[in-house]
């Protein structure tokens, strides 16, 4: 018996790694010999980081950066058990939790930190990269990361610009010989859900801009920058990133990363069941156990489970899935290649107590296991 | 595949026979071949002639009685498919619901009523009798029942007695000259899963009095009166019916048909399960559905879907069972004979809304799927 148990974090309730561990412990006493193995599952959200370092060994590095505000910050990222693979969430170094609601400007934060954390992972040896662009509270088109890692940006006077949002419109000349020579040999896989190009309507200024903090004005100013910002690096370049699918993202970083460091925009969630290499753990499965905090179909697009449950259907590995909250409109779910999908609600109670992390735990482990206990009956009566 | 649906009512939400039509309905798209054979369930209180009239193709026969404040009130009770058995709730002629609680007061109240729908299904063909005792208002020791199938108890002035609780002091001598005929070829089967002696600390005035509105000089009166009437029986029929364990169930009516009627008083779980011929539906099965309001190892004595567990762990069938609530200290319930069990909640939700009727049919038939799915998957990897 060998049972794969992968499960999205729970938000706001348990992790994924705590998750994980207590379906184990709901498996275990009814078959005390399953191989089982426990992966975390994430998104390229916020819980990558732990989820990769965690699945594989790794280790994590925290070091000061230069925050959103200009101010120094410990920010983490992990190296993953290979040692050669750094995974960064942009919100480390630029997130918004790090902005005060006051003080939320995407005129004025940088993502320069992220460049830090690139540069300090290069440093470590790293040459492939996983990153994670939620969070963020920048819309400088990577400016600052890209100044970080030794790009230069001029203006009119051969001053160079600034690392926020409101110096794109001053950029007249990209210059090319300071740029970290190792640059060349990284690998920039970015997890990025989002399709949305560098500027316009549907840009990063206008679909982002507002919930980090800009007004209208702002938001004009801001679309206007990463304008100019696509038309240099198109005419100095050559390339052109404006309509990369994916450029808007954290505040034009995901356009940064397609057109200087040739990252390649993928779902987060695709991304991480390769990292995590999903797909040959399934091969050999019997079983495979994931979950999240809702399970729905409205909510299903990109999410992990129903990238596994796809997945396992491919090699008809039945997939139980557990949530918090279920739609019990079934066939849609099922259909995704959920074989069946369960509530570990024990009893009425409010989504506050159901949210509890102990209370989560505790069910997640009785939940699964009855479900296993089920199984073994099912198989006993069979064998 | 052969599966037996067998649920006790989710009390204050839906009924067995709702509960395991929902079941049947997620079980089916699954499986459309199988052979489901559901059977509701009942431990003798409420929804007993309703579960069994239902589960035989019996009907339902409602006429006017003598209520329990001597009030002509419409009773019904049922006729098994057999066309002999009568299921009879005492309630339906006495209960307590049949008196506001102003009026509640058992020094009054009646049985006599029992004794109406006793005759009338005699009249109908009846030999075989299922009654079940719980709810009554009544603390007459049967007088008022016995006297309507013919008994007569007469006072030192040679007069019938009343047919309430305050008469039983009265009562002299019994004459047996008019008991109906047909009596002597009449079975019956009694659920009760009390145990209190007829009368003392723990007998029917002491335990249940108070409940059905006696205050404490009343319990006292009622206690002397079934001491009395317990030592008539005994100097004039030779029967000691004081002791026998149920006696003091229903105000004493317990011991009236154990006495007068050799009434075999049975736990009404395991009486139900046998009408039903469980066991036998159970050796052929291949799974076992059951399930009530609530699962927990505190109240699980007597209740009928242990009862089936217990039955069905002797021909090693899995037992699922399915409730609103459960305790997720799991080993009780699982070492009582249920494989396992599960709540059908699907998401944080508060009481009255888990209670909603819709809503538990749905979460049955949701639940019962899903659960038919991973088995189906189950036997498919194994097949």
């Amino acid at each position: 018996m060998k049972v794969l148990v992968a499960l999205d974090s729970f938000k706001g309730s348990i992790s994924s790694i705590e998750g994980g561990k207590a379906v184990v412990e709901g498996i275990l006493p009814v078959f005390p010999d399953a191989d089982i193995v426990a992966l975390p599952l994430a998104d390229g959200g916020e819980g990558t980081v732990d989820a990769l370092v965690h699945a594989t060994n790794g280790r994590y590095i925290k070091i000061p950066v230069i925050g959103p505000l200009h101010e120094k910050v410990l920010a983490a990222y992990g190296i993953l058990g290979d040692g050669q693979t750094a995974v960064i969430e942009v919100a480390a170094a630029c997130g918004l939790t790090l902005v005060p609601p006051a003080k939320r400007n995407p005129l004025s934060t940088t993502t320069y930190g992220v460049g830090e954390l690139i540069l300090d992972a290069i440093e470590k040896g790293c040459r492939k990269f996983i990153i994670g662009l939620g969070g963020s509270a920048t819309n400088d088109g990577g400016l600052g990361m890209l100044q970080a890692l030794g790009y230069r940006f001029l203006d009119k006077r051969n001053q160079s610009v600034g690392v926020d949002g409101k110096s794109l419109k001053h950029i007249e000349r990209i210059v090319l010989n300071h740029v970290h020579p190792k640059l060349r040999d990284c690998e920039f896989d970015i997890a990025c859900d989002v399709h949305n190009p560098l500027y316009g309507p549907n840009g990063a200024a206008y679909i982002f801009g507002p919930q980090k903090g800009a007004n209208q004005e702002m938001v004009e100013e801001l679309d206007e920058g990463l304008r100019h910002f696509g038309m240099v690096i198109e005419q100095q370049l050559g390339l052109n990133i404006s309509d990369i699918s994916g450029a808007g993202a954290a505040g034009g970083l995901g356009g940064a990363f397609a057109g200087f460091l040739n990252g390649q925009l993928r779902s987060g969630t695709q991304l991480i069941l390769d990292v995590l290499q999903i797909e040959s753990h399934l091969q050999s499965a019997d079983f495979v156990i994931t979950g999240e905090g809702r399970l729905d179909s409205q909510t299903a697009m990109g999410k992990a489970p129903y990238g596994i449950a796809e997945l396992a259907s491919k090699y008809q590995v039945p997939v139980i899935a557990l949530a918090g909250g279920i739609s019990t409109d079934s066939s849609a779910l099922n259909n995704l290649g959920i074989t069946s999908y369960f509530s570990i609600m024990n009893e009425p109670m409010s989504l506050e107590q159901a949210m509890d992390c102990n209370k989560a735990y505790e069910n997640l482990t009785f939940t699964s296991n009855q479900l296993f206990r089920l199984i073994k009956a099912v198989l006993f009566k069979e064998g």
